[in-house]
């Protein structure tokens, strides 16, 4: 048996999200059919993380045992000649044995992007979110600063049950390439929503020209009725993931 | 009565072309039937010029005549509140009484986008053509070139009976901008899918590395069969079209 890893590229817009569901189109469940016609039996996927529906992912990473003699650039071609065109497999590698993406990877990498131009624009309805009003980059950059360590993130989150809420972010970065805000943000983990909810968050909170010292009171309340709303979804993208023990398929780099 | 000039982006994915078919999902019978609802009565649009399936705009102008009251920013507002987000009223502006685009128009430029990367990526399918071979610049510059000026461009273009094949090219120029090349075009008006068969005759003799005398051959044989296929629809968009008798709705600079 051999352990394939791919990276795959998506447009989230079309799909509920990465995760299978029976009665629902999802990237995994496309992949998994894909790759069940190649290997003639059922396949099942591990992956890097799960994303929401309407969410893209410019890296995610699967993996799966196979013994078929077929290499990785056939899994790659043939995967991509059955797979619609939003959903793209960039690379196949044969990966350790043991490997398994959500387990091995130490960080995640998130953008999100707004677009802050004053004109709607029909083109970036599924990849941003439109914000008309000028953002004041600054107070932006102070919400997110507050949220970089350490943190019981139970304001901002769907926490599913039992979970543990704490999180280590170390890099929650807002910066401004033409008319487009963009946060960058990378944590161990993430929790359900988590992204979304800080967006809407310092949203609302630079609307409100509040003072950056209300972040620390949202995370300490460790109540989601604190925070603000969750985001559009089109303007998340998961960029990709760190793996220390197979670095071949970590994308940390390359998206400045 | 009033003239009412409006100007339109929208993303062409969804929709089979601009111009309104009883038995498909037009741009043009969408704005229609919102503008018959806001007046409440049946309204037809003048354009500038119609797009294909697939192709997209950023200022296509529609005109119409009305006796409302509405004022013109109250238009842009109930249209958009109206239309699905993938079409826009970017503008709305009285107009001469006289005003019809297609017969102002002097100039139109339209732009096409070809992802020349390596890799496949999901998010430009439907907005740009993927060529993944290095494209050699010199080269298409060099055809562009001789594409300019007053021809019969009867090879480049699905004629309608009767129809006079004349145009005369103002600019036909290639850039590289990072991994994209793109083609901007203008011309006093354009034929049925010239501007796709251009595309598409360059590049195949980019391919087989051609002199560029060529493009004169097939101009002169006057003869479909002769020049290239028809290029995907989805790189192409109507930038902006010229009224020198209304100048406020002509877009021809803010691109580059």
């Amino acid at each position: 048996m051999r352990t394939v890893a791919l990276e795959i590229a998506y447009d989230g817009s079309n799909y509920a999200g990465w995760q299978i569901q029976s009665n629902a189109v999802t990237v995994q469940g496309v992949i998994e059919d894909a790759l069940g016609r190649i290997l003639k039996k059922p396949v099942r996927l591990t992956y890097a993380g799960r994303t929401d529906t309407g969410v893209h992912a410019l890296s995610q990473v699967g993996c799966f045992e196979t013994d078929s003699a077929m290499t990785t650039v056939q899994f790659r071609s043939a995967l991509n000649a059955l797979l619609p065109k939003d959903i793209r497999i960039r690379r196949a590698e044969r990966a350790p044995s043991r490997f398994h993406p959500r387990y091995w990877a130490r960080m995640r990498w998130y953008r999100y992007i707004i677009w802050n131009g004053e004109e709607p624009v029909p083109f970036f309805n599924r990849y941003a979110l439109w914000v008309r009003r000028p953002l004041d980059i600054g107070l932006l950059k102070g919400y997110c600063g507050e949220l970089l360590g350490d943190h019981d993130y139970t304001s901002f989150a769907s926490l599913e049950k039992g979970q543990n809420p704490r999180r280590r972010i170390y890099r929650c970065e807002i910066t401004k390439k033409r008319e487009f805000v963009v946060l960058d943000i990378t944590a161990n983990a993430f929790l359900r929503k988590m992204i979304r909810t800080i967006v809407g968050t310092v949203l609302e909170l630079e609307k409100g020209r509040r003072d950056r010292t209300e972040i620390g009171e949202i995370l300490s309340a460790r109540d989601r009725g604190r925070a603000g709303r969750t985001a559009y979804a089109g303007g998340l993208y998961f960029v990709g993931a760190c793996f220390p023990g197979f670095p071949v398929m970590s994308r940390f780099h390359g998206l400045d």
